[in-house]
């Protein structure tokens, strides 16, 4: 087969966000800036370093001052944050955060469980909120949950992805995020959708955020670098997803999706013992065992070779 | 996308062979005729039932002669064994077996390590047990183990591969399986693969035995189809692999498979809400989880609706 392939695919980050928002063991803001030091010198080039949240929701989440007020920004890597809102936003702005990312659900039950909106209302807003980062002179991301399925409504129409991506595309996003919330995409649909998104979108960049909830992660990666993807967020040791779900994973694991990336022969610019390394590390921190697989092989180190 | 694939897969289940195989906790016939009944129920029509192997090797397949002796073979369903040599080969054909497999590792040191022999006499014998068992009227399919790599080599040739299943096909063999014996396939080489395969055996039924240890498994199933793959090896629960891999999974999962083609539109005539009950059930038997993933949902009843 002559496969086209993207040669290089870049990874974002999203164990500092997605990875541990749920976890109940607070991470120090001192181990999440060793954290993302270790993930720099792996070669990771961009991080989702925190969401701007109220941090009586999300514990996890209520040092991101301190963090953005402390990392060693780095040329060449590009540091991001979640915003969900304009009081989220100031705070990014307040940090000199300069890429954040904003998402609003394709389900009208998910929407209103998450953030108490309809669709509509929460399309308006992310508008408004992309309009007033840009102004702020920050590069945008802007994403739609729930993409491929909704754990409370089952299937979710294209159209509608397609006409939030539409809304966002018209305020000239500077990057689109289909994002797989509940795990439920399978490659099919992925095949199926994104010759429709790039209808859309042209050549703006296109990430998939997806989860690996029914272990369909890899194969929804696979099908999608077909449809020439080449930036998906990953979190490091599958951490994230539901964490009321026993044994149900979180989000594709940054360590599996390279050690698949690189067997294939596209680059990733991701050192993969290190990155192992720095999984089994964060391990010993959290005191649990993570889902990622390829970091429990012996000599696991010399996967890549 | 317009994908051809193809509408009906078949699931051999392994889980009776692969799968407990290495288990230490010795399951009873009685156990094993019940899982066997309820997978039919589910609606498999292909049961690996055991090997016939040395039981001071492999205590778990000790009471192959009285499980075949027990076990209603109903109509329209397969019932098959491994067979790994003429003793082997004597005993399924005490057991009126009518369905055998034989496989030969591509790979120089693990076929030394496994079966004491070097590729080529292991060939050589495999063609005089494939022509015993063609005489002694089964059908037999003829695999190659460590087809996509080797955990001992690394890399294993394409064309070693495709010159023992050359052999296989000049003594008329049922059925090829490719095994993904140490889980080191991916996609891409999946999809370089099989096209230069379907060049020697045709229209001869294809069977891949794919193993889930580095999270892959579901991304060469989804690339198989799309090769015209129609027939999976899968082990309930995920069950098999290396035992001595902690945390390591080990074939892919018959629940997690089916999960996947249902919800791609593809036929595989099994009840996954019961499959998923069978699995739990088994689960409690052996006492442990498994590590198939949609089993542990909520809901997961229900997932294919």
């Amino acid at each position: 087969m002559s496969f086209h392939l993207p040669e290089t695919v870049i990874i974002h980050e999203v164990v500092l966000r997605d990875g541990i928002q749920n976890e109940e063991k607070i991470i120090s803001t001192d181990a999440k800036i060793a954290l993302v030091e270790k993930l720099i010198r792996c070669g990771i080039r961009r991080i989702e370093v925190s969401s701007f949240v109220n941090p009586r929701l999300v514990p996890q989440m209520a040092d991101a001052e301190k963090l953005w007020a402390t990392i060693d920004r780095q040329e060449g890597v590009l540091f991001s944050a979640l915003v969900l809102g304009n009081k989220s936003l100031d705070r990014a702005i307040e940090c000199k955060v300069s890429h954040v990312g904003t998402f609003v659900s394709a389900s009208e039950t998910h929407s209103r469980k998450n953030s108490n909106r309809s669709v509509a209302e929460a399309a308006r807003e992310a508008v408004e909120l992309i309009n007033r980062a840009k102004e702020a002179g920050m590069e945008v991301r802007a994403g739609v949950m729930n993409a491929f399925g909704c754990a409370y409504e089952g299937g979710v129409s294209v159209d509608r992805v397609l006409a939030l991506v539409d809304e966002f595309m018209n305020i000239e996003a500077d990057e689109i995020c289909l994002a797989d919330t509940s795990g439920m995409a399978n490659p099919k649909q992925i095949g199926d959708t994104l010759p429709r998104l790039r209808e859309i979108i042209g050549d703006t960049p296109l990430s998939l955020h997806l989860h690996n909830t029914r272990g369909v992660g890899l194969a929804n990666v696979w099908e999608a670098l077909q449809q020439g993807v080449a930036l998906f967020d990953t979190s490091l040791g599958g951490l994230g997803g539901c964490p009321f779900i026993p044994g149900a994973k979180g989000n594709i694991a940054t360590e599996d999706t390279i050690y698949m990336l690189h067997e294939m022969g596209l680059e990733t610019n991701v050192d993969l013992d290190f990155l192992i390394e720095t999984s089994r590390g964060f391990e010993e921190l959290m005191g649990r065992k993570f889902p990622s697989m390829v970091s429990y092989l012996p000599g696991s180190a010399s996967c890549d070779s």
